[in-house]
């Protein structure tokens, strides 16, 4: 529905350059200064969740939508909405939260706005981050509509851990085994990938609606086709266990720590050299590549040998996830 | 509230240069490029009010918090929170505002972000906007750290007409005349003044909590004090006739279409007839000036020849005005 609502309502009529090409961030430019700017709104339920909290995911999902752009983020404004009679030991554990997340990011929160409303006017608590960062390099130029036939597609790391560690709580299950947010800020290990090469086409974190939607826009956008084996695809068990049980599609759960490279194939085995030497990329694996046809789709390669179509999500499977 | 969680749980926390000028935007310095950056989140209740709603607010609020430290308001993310069940219709006129509200100020939507949330999990809709501008003269050096012993104080015209206009569709009063919010981007009206005079010390919108809470914090921040005339002050016949009847004192508030001006006494009258060739600034009069003592307290000559002290706006007498 969100999707759904920007294409049709926001799209046609905030119509320019920056915003049509639908990345994570805008680049601008401005008296010769390349930079990124985007903003995220973070209303996820419950606030607090294994491996994380809002305002970790507030900092890292702002770090991150920079990061796809190639550029290194330096400031976060941050904006609060809290709801009348919040916990205010919940409101310092959030802003601790925040606080270190920054610190680990490496990025200065120099602006901000609260308001409270009363009680029933919001859930709780909801965050807002805009971010600014720069391209320091004049020959990056990372877009979803950059990704070519024969571009290699690496995964960092593992799916579907952030899904899984919100729902759990949310619901109160008890899933056995240790399921984490993966919640973290990727611009360092974007980077040491920047570092290995230039030639990153596309990048993008698979958040609300996973792999399965990122994938699927960046095809559209780059008017290609994608192909990935299931088989590479990283997914922790006790991850694929919770999804055995709840009937969801790791495909589509929200990651919050994860990104995915649409990589010239040339550089392909020396970007991934350099993701697994950093932590947060240390499970990366090529799982496919850019094919010609059919354009705007995304096929999975299955474990037992057959073919089929990864569609976008149609509606939203998760509310609230980030 | 708002107020106090800012300065114990915040402040502290995210000790910076540009955030603790404590100005409505933080300047900031890319490669020699001097930036404003700024953000804020909407709340207000009702969304839709006479003279305007929260979409052309969302606009002109952050195109006035850049406006303030003098710079030229060039890109605003916009993020969405909407209530599921919210009426399409009135979303598409509100984004039809902010459309319109960004044409008026020449700015351009780069960014965004919706989020749906169900049913009672949030009132209505909330916007953020954040924003960027460029400070395009080396010598604009404007903080609410700056007002100077001596200067002369510009309010841009009448005060309490947004706050007003807000209540009265809130609570149903039918206050009789034509009370419509002054809701409007500055931008242009500052460029004016700084075509005018450099020697612009400080400026900022009394929004949330009035000319008297703006005031106050210029006066806490800068180390001096201010002496107004009540009398210098506009105040249009309906609204104060509106604030007897509710028992409202104007000084507090809301507006959104009005600056005050700390201003270099040889300035000033310069900087004033700018003001009056600008639609916005018509009304503007020299209200008051700095003096050396009382140190941070506000002092108002009454128009029986009185004088008292005005002070920080204690509690937050009107929630959700913006």
């Amino acid at each position: 529905m969100a999707h759904q609502l920007i294409m049709d309502q926001f799209l046609p009529r905030f119509s320019n350059p920056a915003l049509e090409r639908m990345d994570d961030s805008a680049v601008l430019d401005m008296k010769g200064c390349r930079l990124a700017f985007t903003t995220d709104s973070y209303v996820v339920d419950p606030p607090f969740f294994p491996g994380g909290d809002i305002g970790r995911l507030a900092v890292c999902g702002t770090v991150n939508d920079l990061s796809m752009s190639g550029a290194r983020p330096l400031y976060l404004s941050l904006s609060v909405i809290i709801e009348e009679g919040f916990p205010l030991r919940e409101l310092r554990t959030i802003i601790g939260s925040i606080q270190r997340a920054a610190e680990e990011a490496e990025v200065l929160i120099v602006t901000g706005d609260t308001k409270v409303v009363e009680k029933g006017g919001a859930d709780k608590i909801f965050l807002n981050t805009a971010g600014i960062g720069i391209l320091q390099d004049e020959h990056i130029f990372i877009s979803g509509n950059n990704a070519q036939v024969g571009d290699q597609l690496i995964l960092s790391g593992s799916i579907g851990d952030h899904g899984i560690a919100v729902i759990s709580e949310r619901e109160g299950f008890s899933l056995g085994g240790n399921i984490e947010s993966d919640v973290a800020p990727l611009n360092r290990l974007v980077q040491d990938m920047l570092q290995a090469s230039l030639n990153l086409h596309a990048l993008r974190d698979p958040t609300r609606g996973g792999l399965a939607t990122t994938l699927n826009e960046i095809a559209a956008q780059s008017r290609v086709g994608f192909m990935i084996e299931e088989s590479k695809i990283p997914i922790r068990e006790p991850v694929q266990g919770a999804c055995e049980l709840l009937g969801l599609d790791p495909l589509y759960l929200a990651n919050e720590g994860k990104l995915v490279a649409v990589v010239e194939r040339q550089a392909a085995s020396l970007v991934l050299q350099a993701m697994k030497r950093n932590p947060l990329g240390k499970d990366a694996e090529i799982i496919g590549e850019v094919v010609k046809d059919p354009k705007g789709m995304v096929l999975l390669k299955t474990k037992i040998g057959g073919t089929r179509v990864v569609d976008m999500l149609i509606g939203e499977a998760l509310p609230r996830i980030c």
